[in-house]
């Protein structure tokens, strides 16, 4: 697998293009369009939320009824959710603009929006916004930077990744750009994240791959334990790469299936790292689980303490707050057994064994929850499931995001 | 039901006391003493934390195994969480000491701290602390304030409250105190509650009025959904009041439970109120849910989202966040059905209908969402369950409480 610069227009027949459509924000790019010549297959996870935004709606109906989809339309500012049958409508009429413009049908344009909550899209905006995305798009690696900036909201970097694969002699490549910074506690899915690869590949298997490695990608993140409304995770496939086609769980499914895994953590992890306010990327590993469900359950839990949260910010070893996490993640264990180290880039430290506190070196202490990225490992002892969970720390910057008006 | 001045002290042959014995804090009072004369029947609810502090393991023993509880010790500054068999050792050093110094049996003194967590007791303070708290011991309404002033950690206010009811032509008294500010998410109990009654009322009557109870009081309330390894609510019943004791469930014990709850509701409104940082008391009242469960799940969902919170905490009518909320909570339920209420003492708007943003007034929820008491309406409109949940915002003081070395 060589990782490669890139993101969704790394992979062959893949164009995009960003630009300003002022749908809310004004004098940045807002407005985002991924497209492809050659018909896709497309696989896509949602969020769990029962409140889902109208772009969701309209996207599950896409992903498990149309044949084919060439396009994807994405606008930032602006969720579409709780906006009704008008919000819907909405969506359909985006998605036959799109269709118009680029000479598609409409059932092969996916749309999503990311934004405020309640508030109407302004559909002049978004048709004329279309009409400059179609006639902007083309397949390089800036127009895929582009389109990874123009879906941004409180984002405060854009998040790309793209690696390449060999199958059957073929060079397969897959890329990928998502955004999320707030409301960010994905339950099969995340805020948005789109996937391109060139790879041939049967419709259910790759919904398999993606419904899989969401568990430990995409859900093991959270910025702060809100899951949005309009989560939306899709991958698209159009087969000119070329490979043997993958019907079957075999090898190259193998292969892909790591290289998959690859692009989505870079991305989850992106995400988490760029939470709002955040200045810690915050890592928790736990081994030796009985089983991995409770694996994930109890690394999730610590990610998502306020209290640890805070911790790392104010890099203060106040290391209880973890096993007060661990303790009320709904996981039963023996507190007596649990051994947790901590650790950054340069050194790793032991800080609780036997379920007490060891008498570790505060100033490295100090020195770790510094770095800009803090690992925690929690040997459980139990078992051998494992899991990673990332999240972020919770600054003064996160209530300044979420506290002023309309963020 | 009269409601009274004054809180432990309140029922008759209740004394305490609260004094300064440097145990973490300097120049204040940190350590508090309950006690009875007269015996008293116990009941308590604990943490579900697996991981539980010692104190919480020892009040666990006594309250199941004693035949009668005469006296509580209390610290702040340290938890006695993780400290493992010295820390239990702590306990019964804390008991033995206790019971030498009032001349009562060791499994007569309940213990509880509250404070960091990893660290042991300073017994000699400890011991120190007892010896002059049973010296200041006395029944008045000051003491009993002393002594929830001597509980408070990072608190910024004492939290007691008293009520009386008449039962069978006696006068029967209820008073309680309780401290929680941060590490605020109760489930079978909180931080640190204590409830005096002079009631005669069944061991077994007690524990069920108490544990129902809790239920909608106290593991209703939410400042930052960590759920402490140390929370305890206990309620001592010393009969001085003689009133015919209550050994089933008539009117008197209706009459109680009134009572019980009145004081509860009130306590743990106080803490949601006082949470760490916050300016605002966030109550969320959800109605006409189809089961009671699930009419709780919706409403801590709601006071429990970060997104809300800061909202809240920023007089920003960002609505769609509380729509969120409901929709993550787990509960399956039609958002198009949905209506949302917002209110203070002064005014009520509606913020939602058929699960759509109405036009409400931006001035008008900006001055709502200014009060000190925020109050949100959910209806449901799917049957006739109920339940109110308590929060507060999220501000740039819970960050700064919590990053400050060992707070």
């Amino acid at each position: 697998m060589n990782i490669i610069e890139g993101g969704v227009t790394a992979a062959q027949g893949f164009e995009a293009a960003g630009v300003e459509a002022a749908i809310k924000y004004q004098n940045r790019k807002d407005m985002a369009m991924v497209y492809s010549a050659a018909p896709c297959i497309a696989a896509g996870v949602f969020t769990g939320n029962v409140v889902k935004a109208a772009p969701v709606l309209w996207d599950k109906e896409v992903v498990s009824h149309s044949p084919a989809v060439q396009a994807v339309v994405v606008n930032a500012g602006i969720a579409n959710a709780c906006t009704g049958g008008q919000g819907y409508a909405c969506c359909k009429q985006t998605a036959a603009k799109a269709a118009k413009v680029l000479g598609i049908s409409e059932d092969a344009v996916l749309v999503a929006s990311t934004g405020v909550i309640g508030w109407q899209l302004p559909m002049d905006r978004i048709e004329a916004g279309i009409e400059k995305l179609a006639a902007d798009k083309t397949d390089t690696l800036a127009a895929g930077t582009s389109a990874a900036e123009a879906i941004m909201t409180t984002d405060r970097i854009s998040k790309q990744a793209a690696v390449q694969i060999e199958l059957g002699g073929k060079t397969v490549t897959i890329g990928g750009m998502c955004k999320g910074s707030g409301m960010i506690h994905p339950n099969m899915g995340t805020m948005l994240g789109f996937v391109t690869t060139d790879i041939a590949i049967s419709k259910e298997l790759l919904q398999e791959a993606l419904r899989e490695d969401v568990q430990d990608t995409f859900n093991m993140i959270s910025v702060d334990g809100d899951t949005s409304t309009n989560d939306t995770l899709v991958v698209l496939a159009n087969s000119l790469a070329g490979n043997p086609r993958i019907t079957e769980k075999n090898e190259d499914y193998a292969k892909f299936k790591e290289a998959l895994r690859y692009i989505d953590t870079t991305l989850a992890k992106m995400m988490a790292g760029d939470g709002e306010g955040a200045t810690a990327l915050f890592e928790t590993k736990v081994i030796h689980a009985d089983t991995k469900e409770n694996a994930r359950t109890l690394s999730k839990s610590v990610v998502c303490s306020s209290l640890t949260k805070a911790m790392i910010y104010g890099h203060d070893a106040n290391i209880g707050r973890i096993m007060c996490a661990l303790g009320y993640s709904g996981v039963d264990f023996d507190p007596a057994q649990v051994e947790l180290f901590c650790e950054n880039d340069q050194k790793r430290i032991q800080i609780c064994k036997g379920g007490m506190l060891t008498d570790y070196d505060e100033a490295e202490a100090t020195e770790i929850l510094s770095s800009p990225e803090v690992r925690v490992i929690v040997d459980m002892k139990m078992g051998e499931a494992q899991a990673t969970a990332w999240g972020c720390d919770l600054t003064y910057d996160y209530v300044k995001i979420n506290a002023d008006y309309r963020s």
